[in-house]
Parts: C-alpha cells; structure tokens; sequence
C-alpha cells in the first residue's frame, strides 16, 4: 500500500426533503450573501430553487441567482459568474444541480478572488483561495459534491480540462434522493455508468495489496449491478435511488482510491469524445471503458479475473483465467447495454473518422498516459477503433 | 434507508514514517502550544516519542508531557491531564498511542473549557466546547483517531461510559502501519476484534435495502478475514499491517453505519467486563458478539445467512438457511479462536457467578437495549451464559 492522505471534510446532508435545511447549513459554514447557481428551468419547475429560496429567507441570508449552466459546462458561462459574484459581493455558492452545475460553482469559486484568468487553474496553475461552495445535488453521478475536482469546456476550441484543490470541496451537500427520481432513464444510466467508470479508474491499479480499498471498490460496483436496473424498471424506487446517490459518492471521494496508483485513460479518453460531440459524459464512457478492458486486460489477467468474479458473479475458468477475464468485460458491457446505455461508436453518435482528430486532441494534455498500462497515440488510437466497432 | 449525516472531516495522514510531519500538520490546524498525551514507556523506548518531539521541534511548537493512560482510561489521569493543560496554558491535545490514549485525550480536551466536572459529559450532558484533538496512532483497534467517541473508565466504581461529539474528532490522525509492527499477538488480535465488532454493530440493522453500506461493512469484513491470520503469521508484514490500520478506520468512522438503525449492544454487554475484569476490550468482544449472535439470529436467519456466505465464505444451505447462519457464527468464533482469542468466561477469565453483578451494573446504563433485537435483562443475562459456555 502507498502512503496516502485521505481528507474528505465535506458534511453530507442525505435523504428526503433535507433541501429545506440548506439556510441553517449555509449559516453553519459560515455564507452571508449566497450565489445560486443552477441549470435549466427544470430546477424552477419543480419547485427545488422554490424552496432552496425559502431555505435561505428563513435564515436571512440574501442571494442572487445564475442559471443557465449546460451539459459541459462552459467557460462563458464562469466568466459571467465571476463578475456576477463579485458585483454582488457573494461569499459562499451554492450549486444546485448535478455535476456540471457543481463543477461550474467551483470554476466561479476559484476565479472570484484571482486577479487572472480563471482558466490558469485548468491549465496547470495551483489554486491557493476559493470561496466557499456548497451543493444541492440533483443528479448521482460525477461525484462532485464530494470531490475536490472541477471540468471545465473551453468555449473556443471545446478544449475539457480539469482542475483539484481541497479548497473546492464542498463545505456540505444536500443530497435528497428524491430529486433524481424525475430524471429520464438515459441521464440516470449516464450517470450510473459514469459512477461504475470512478471506481474502475482506482480499481485497476499496479499496487499490490491493497486488499481493502479492491473490497470498497467491489462494494460500490456490486450495489450499483444490483441497483441500477431496479431504478431503470421503477424510476421512483427510492431505496435503489438512495444506495446509488449515496455510492456515487463513495465512488468519488476517493474513499476508494487511497494507497494505490489510479489510472484515469477512460476519462481522458473520453473527454475527447463528449468535447467534441457534446455527448453525455457517461454515454461516452459506456462506450470506451469496456474498449479500454479489452485493450489493457492482458496486462494483469487475475486482476480482470477478479472483477469477473466478485463483481459480475462470474465463475472462475481455473483451467483459462483469461476466458474469464474476457466474460467480466462482456458482463459489463451487456450490462451497459441492458440500462440503455450506447456501447459503440454508432449508437453514440460518434464517427470513426474522427479517430485522428480524437487522438491528436487528446495528445495536447500531459500526464495522462501513465497508470496501470502507459498508453501511446498508437495505443489510444486502438482503444478508440475497439470503442468504434464494439458489439456484444 | 434513513435519512443521515456523514462528516468525517479528520485529515488522515497514512503511511511509512509520516509520524515526522505530525509537526507540520499541528500547525495547518492551529496548535500553538500542545499537550502529548500517551500511554507506557513503548513510545519512549521506541524512539517514536522522540520523533514527534523533534516533528514539533522544527516547527517551534511548544509542548508539555503527560504519559501514563492505562487501558480502559481513567478518569484519574483525566483530571490530571485538565490541570496540566490549563496550568501549562495548551491549545491543541496530541494523543500518541491507541485508542486508550485517544479517548483520555479527548476527555482532556472536553474538560479543559469546562468549569463544571468533565464526567457531565459521560454521564448525558451535551459537548458544547473542546481543544482541538489531533492523534499518532500506534494500535489498529478503537477507530477513536476518526471517531467521535470517547469511552472513560471512573476509577470509583470502575463505571465505563461513552461520550461523542463532532468537536472532539481528531484534526489529523498520522496512522504509520510500521508503528504497529513491535505489537504483540495476542494485542493486534484485539484490536482486530474490535475492529470486526465495530463493523458488526452496523451490519445487523432492521433497517431494509442499505446495500451500499451492507456491502462496504462486507469489504471490511473480508479484508479482515484475509489480513489478521497473515498478522498474526508474521508480525512484519507491512502490508497486512496497512490493510488492517485503514480498515480500523474506515470501521469505525461510521461510512459503513449510514442509513440504518445500528445494534451497539454487545459493546455495552462487555464493556461490563473489561470494567470489572480489566481484560482488553477486544477479548471481552470475542467472548461476547458470537454469543449475541447466537442469541438473535432467528431474529433474521436471511442477513446472518448474507453475513456466513458473503463475509466467512460458507455455502449457502438453500434447504435449511438456519444451518447456514449458524455455520456463519461458528466460522466467527473460530475465527477469533484460530488468531489466538478466547471464546468463553474461562479464556477470559471472567467468572459465570459475576453474572448478576454484570447484568446488574449493564441496567445502570440507559438506551442500551433498543437496535437490532431489544434486549430485556433475562436477555442480557442469557447472553452472558452463552458466552460463558462457549465452546468451538
């Protein structure tokens, strides 16, 4: 096991109609003028902002409001943000939504009291102040109400880079379950996908025994195998949307993750994809993760082999491990499939041709071709041209 | 599930030789003047004390001694410790040692603002103030380096009671697996016991479909059940060692405990007997949870099924799943016995005639008999005889 540090100081604020508590939470850490920040009108709708509002009025805590944030959120949207906030004189936000809504909380958090462009920090720069950010979430899959991690698309060139500071994470999140139980069953299965893909990317690692953080891992995929088909069939069964909210955390805070190399190609990999097409993250993930498998499996077979057993149930070929590292990336991707979600490049939407400009784009970022297997163009290149033709 | 919070905001700073920075991270969180609070002349001997004293050396952090907790912490040494802190003027508790040392320096750090007796706050008054309470972990057993808990023994009487508050979490906890390397046997045994009990505490719940937590109280389970027999074979192995330390943690700081209704009862039905006996915690536990067990499980013969198949790796007997729970607590209480704890009154050497004394001093408690079976006092003293009697 390598040394790590694990700090994960965010108070999680879980179960139903806990968004009504979100002024006293808001008071507690210490927030006296609030930025809303949030989606679309689905929000309003609901009557979510209603009562985020009502929350707030309760505890005289003045706001105001940006909406508005997409799918890959935006650095347009961050900039106005940032100058919202501070014509406002904001000190604490408050994102509610899901992981864009979040991630876009965060850019604006660290861009507030810089002199610079916010993007520096999404470049390489080291964030040293932020304000304080809270989360509503509405959505289980990023795991940004738990992390300290913010993507952000560039507008001009659709360039999605990442950024990380304890500074960002959350002081609290609200997590309701009931709030996902609206979402259409596509968003849902993204999003679970997108919580199986956390847990994989720390799961295949090249650090020997490191019994208990594989256990944590399998925990969070074994609830997620068993949950999420539930919630396809019935979209308000509210025990399964509870066990998923509360693992796509889990998956996510890196719990899971602590004293082991982690890999993070899939993710890398992908974001090419959901720049360039403006694709749901996790759909892109259905699609490459599985690809990545196959590409990589050969690399540590017994690894692959585990993952089939513990996690898929399936049974072990003593006599040919390697048949059975085969059928665990098979029962994962016929999972995907059985949810909803894309598992090639057609059904995405995504073209072969594009391969080049994929790889040649995902060229231009550094330090993401290490992990449990070191990647070259050529490699990145094949995981691509497995993603593009992937069947069952 | 149920609604809940989770806030574990300590910083856990795991690893080879990261006692050398405890200096570093009393300053990051304030400690300007600080009291190192441990237990015998092991941390002297050892030269662990003498780094901790130059890692607050070389950051000029001033700091006065009290060594002497003994287990099962008394409130003597209490008392001490508040008189020396406030005498000595500390801002900041650091404990080194285990969870003895731990909960004494949380009892310090609850009765140094407070002008009333500390006791109060073991006898039901609520925590409203405490010094910040940081620890260097030397045993893998309380989880108190990531709790909220402390447990203190009045010398009068011999009277174990707990207290908890989110004020007295560690800051940091610096957890380096070599430190319990020089451990003997039959003292890692304990602490690994303990452990497991802290797990099973959560595991049986009337709460339904908490799989998320079921499963991460599963991943604990297991790597306990691969890791303490390699201890136990070799002391050295640092990678057992580190699997264990961190699953101490994750045990107790309540992320296998979330959204269900926990049991607790077999910590107070032995706490009876390390307050009269003065055996270690751990041993008490061997002796008592598979007993519990034994007691309850018709209560749900399915989860205990879920326990013996999942956790201990029996078959499931689909024709008599009564016979599977019951081979599920053998295989517990074999377990204890094969890694060198005892299994009946004798090991222990508690005496079947104290019987009516314990049953007697466990009713001075209250709140003790709800969680996964409510226990009447015939109860209780059933469960002390089959602890008594236990055999393999």
């Amino acid at each position: 096991m390598d040394n790590f540090n694990f700090y994960s100081p965010t108070e999680f604020v879980f179960g139903k109609g806990r968004e009504n508590e979100c002024g006293r939470y808001v008071k507690k850490f210490g927030g006296t003028k609030v930025l809303i920040h949030f989606g679309g009108k689905s929000a309003e709708k609901s009557g979510l902002l209603g009562r985020v509002r009502a929350s707030l009025d309760a505890e005289n805590i003045p706001y105001c409001e940006l909406g508005g944030v997409q799918p890959n959120p935006r650095d347009t949207l961050v900039y106005k943000g940032i100058e919202l906030a501070r014509a406002e004189k904001v000190d604490f936000i408050l994102a509610v939504g899901g992981g864009s809504v979040i991630d876009s909380a965060k850019a604006i958090a660290v861009g507030v009291p810089y002199d610079g462009d916010f993007w520096d920090f999404y470049s390489g720069t080291q964030i040293k102040e932020a304000l304080p950010v809270a989360t509503v979430l509405t959505i289980a899959a990023a795991g940004s109400e738990g992390s300290p991690n913010s993507v952000i698309t560039k507008e001009d060139g659709l360039i999605k880079r990442g950024t990380g500071s304890d500074l960002i994470r959350p002081r609290f999140s609200v997590m309701d379950p009931e709030l996902t139980q609206t979402l259409p069953a596509y968003q849902t299965a993204c999003g679970a996908t997108d919580i199986m893909a956390h847990v994989f990317e720390r799961y295949f690692t090249n650090t020997p025994e490191v019994e208990i953080t594989d256990r944590l891992c399998e925990a969070v995929l074994c609830t997620m195998v068993k949950e999420v088909p539930r919630v396809i069939a019935d979209p308000n069964n509210y025990e399964a949307r509870a066990n998923i909210m509360w693992a796509g955390t889990v998956a996510h805070n890196n719990i899971v993750g602590v004293g082991r190399e982690q890999d993070w190609n899939s993710h890398g990999i992908e974001h090419e994809l959901s720049a360039l097409y403006d694709c749901a993250h996790g759909a892109g993930l259905a699609v490459i993760m599985p690809a990545w498998m196959e590409f990589v499996y050969k690399h540590n077979v017994m690894r692959f082999c585990q993952m089939a057993t513990r996690v898929f149930g399936c049974a072990m070929d003593f006599e040919n491990p390697e048949a059975t590292a085969v059928a665990g990336i098979k029962a994962f991707r016929t999972f995907l499939h059985n949810i909803g979600m894309p598992i090639n490049f057609a059904e995405l939407g995504a073209k072969e041709e594009d391969i080049p400009l994929l790889v040649k784009k995902f060229g231009v970022g550094t330090g993401r071709t290490g992990g449990f297997v070191k990647l070259s163009a050529e490699d990145v290149t094949s995981i691509y041209k497995l993603a593009a033709k992937a069947a069952l």
